[in-house]
């Protein structure tokens, strides 16, 4: 992107424009090492590609076009935020979730150390003023889904208007219902602050849309079954990333045209590494733009990630919502099952986890496992025992790792990793 | 205790008799450096005191006795369980809160360790099995209060019956719902567990029971709002502490009889420390049994702490349940609603607690308040910044500690203790 193009946008969004280029300096070289330098990328990445290099410029210009339409900008934090409250009102939704060390000290100004990075890079992006989408949003919605963040919106409130939605940390009928009821607090509060009413058409669209984006998706998981794989998974994590930022319609439409050249590639049995490489599945914590670390080590030293059960991974978009709702309340009760499907480690006993691991294990053909959590995200990290005992169970090896957004562990990483691949050769 | 004629029962509670030994060697000399030594200890301690000496054995073979008269023997963790509950049937409840640095590295076998040290030690104990109590409760009640208990629930269930109660994260209506579900939930499961039904009558004087033992905390803490104070906060603490492990109805006999000393002690001006001593509230995590670093740290110093605004102080006896209801319904209902008024970290928000510690600080005239939270206690750090704001705005200076169950960190909290309270002079 040309930054001086968008130099008096930001400013009137009120960024920290000497901090922001400071951000942004570091990230085309990270880019060109991580992404770029990799052989026989699919054409369709170039649309991704082009995607990040304009998340702070282009992006940020058609948002603020849309916000000068009247519809709301609303940011997220979280795979169990229903967007499709968002989506049938036109509005804009962003996943706000940090990925990036540099905000991690701005962040500790007002949240304890001991929490996890993902949390204190978010609120650093906001102290610093360095993020525009942090700038544009109307509002922001967070959940109860772990400790750190549930308390954290009551600090991040204090600079953005920040709604809160309580998940359950059950899924009993009670859960469903608390939470059902907790999406029907949700519309009011879009409503309310859009000035629009969501109504049954409206809303059937906002389900197709996220529906759309999810088979998409789904169809492009689908083609890293494949041996060799198709495309890499730095460049599926990339796209994965993304779809957070992103127009869904046309998100969806460049997905599956990225699909159609994946499934030639298949075909043609072609890939970007050779058949019978190493085959690895992610299993874990969030990965937010622009932490690769994980992905770039494993994959620089051969191996495939051929999956991610991550929050930008699969718990994004398994599972659809029921699209024959007719009433407002078949619909918000769809919407409310669809979500509370998710298996995230913060609901309790959360087996289905354990089989979703599994699955993937299985069908994506993986000779190992990486249970990756971030540091202090206490939810995952107590569950890897579970996670652990039944891969080994099935003589699935599994490596455990925890880890930050610096890149102080960098080479301990790398040992452990290229240690854990020698194995399964 | 004379060890040896209990080592027969801890032989048949299946405990590690050598690192039991190794355990409970430490304890009498840190009993005698933080409860003997004080002068002018009222004559009621005698019995707390003795309560502790025989912890792991008299009173283990009373529990003992009434487990094999077909009462149940229940373990929790929290303040949010109901005892009313187990009072009903003449169960008996026991916490079993981990306050040892002793077992934490066993904890740590199964556990993370970015995980607060009273988790690490309960499942330390378990582990080593040198808990007499762990070893002779029929089940265990976990709850949802944070992110490592609610995980932590399903490892510790692997080697005890751990039922887990959902406690949920907001306030209001639809979570009093939940929660007064849970309560009917948990009243099932003592049922099925115990083989014995839980009708009005009893529920009525299981009710009766916890509301005692709560006025009499009430009582002892109101005493501590006298100038000269007449009882030390190590004292109380040790109290608070035993009100989890003891009968309810002799518990409150003696903490009323102590209150008469103390009483007496107040009407003739007479006190633990000097008239115009500074006068510290603790607002925090709980301190379980063996923990007593800060407060002895605080009163070495020559301060005394008047209140503690913690689970094992006002949390635990706060607001009583009502008496008058007929039904199970009505009785159930008014048991939601006393322990949903507990103001804990976990809410969000959770505004009531900064009032509670500001009533506190007020009427027990306090001249500082030392906010303590175990570390890695992500709830209770990430609300520290409200609180301190909140004092800070009615001028009364707050200090903010971060601490685990060691002793590597007692010449540090010495220094930042002194300083602070050297600036309160």
């Amino acid at each position: 992107m040309t930054n001086e193009a968008y130099r008096q946008m930001w400013q009137e969004l009120g960024m920290d424009l000497r901090q922001h280029d400071l951000f942004l300096a570091a990230l085309p070289e990270a880019f060109n090492t991580v992404f770029l330098s990799q052989s026989n990328r699919p054409q369709g990445m170039a649309y991704f590609d082009n995607l990040l290099m304009e998340a702070h410029g282009g992006r940020i210009r058609e948002i603020l076009d849309r916000k000068k339409e009247g519809k709301p900008v609303v940011g997220t934090f979280c795979v169990f935020v229903p967007e499709e409250l968002i989506f049938a009102i036109d509005g804009v939704s962003v996943g706000l979730c940090g990925g990036a060390q540099f905000t991690v000290p701005a962040g500790e100004r007002v949240l304890p150390r001991n929490l996890c990075p993902l949390i204190k890079s978010l609120m650093g992006f906001k102290l610093e003023r360095i993020c525009p989408y942090f700038q544009a949003v109307d509002f922001l919605i967070g959940e109860t889904t772990c400790d750190g963040k549930k308390k954290t919106w009551e600090i991040l409130n204090e600079y953005v208007p920040t709604y809160v939605m309580e998940l359950p940390q059950r899924k009993e009928e009670p859960d469903l219902a608390l939470w059902e009821r907790e999406i029907w607090r949700l519309k009011k509060e879009v409503e309310r602050r859009s000035g629009q009413i969501i109504d049954e058409e409206k809303l059937a669209r906002g389900i197709r849309r996220a529906n759309a984006r999810r088979e998409a998706l789904r169809r492009l998981y689908k083609a890293r079954q494949a041996d060799p794989v198709p495309i890499s998974g730095k460049d599926v994590l990339l796209i994965s990333q993304l779809a957070f930022f992103d127009e869904p319609e046309r998100f969806a439409a460049r997905v599956n045209e990225l699909c159609e050249e994946l499934e030639g590639r298949m075909a043609r049995g072609e890939g970007v590494a050779p058949k019978g490489a190493i085959r690895i599945v992610v299993a874990g914590t969030p990965m937010p733009i622009p932490y690769w670390k994980l992905h770039h080590i494993v994959e620089s030293a051969g191996a495939v990630i051929v999956a991610e059960e991550t929050c930008t991974g699969t718990r994004y978009f398994a599972g659809q919502v029921e699209e024959g709702g007719e009433t407002l309340e078949q619909q918000l009760k769809a919407l409310a099952r669809r979500f509370l499907d998710i298996n995230c480690a913060c609901f309790t006993p959360n087996s289905g986890r354990v089989e979703d691991i599994l699955n993937l294990a299985r069908e994506w053909r993986a000779h190992g496992v990486i249970y990756y959590t971030l540091q202090f995200c206490q939810t995952y990290a107590l569950e890897a025992r579970r996670v652990e005992k039944a891969l080994k169970e099935r003589g699935i090896p599994v490596l455990t790792l925890e880890s930050d957004y610096s890149e102080e562990d960098v080479g301990q990483l790398k040992t452990r990793i290229e240690a854990f691949l020698e194995m399964l050769n």
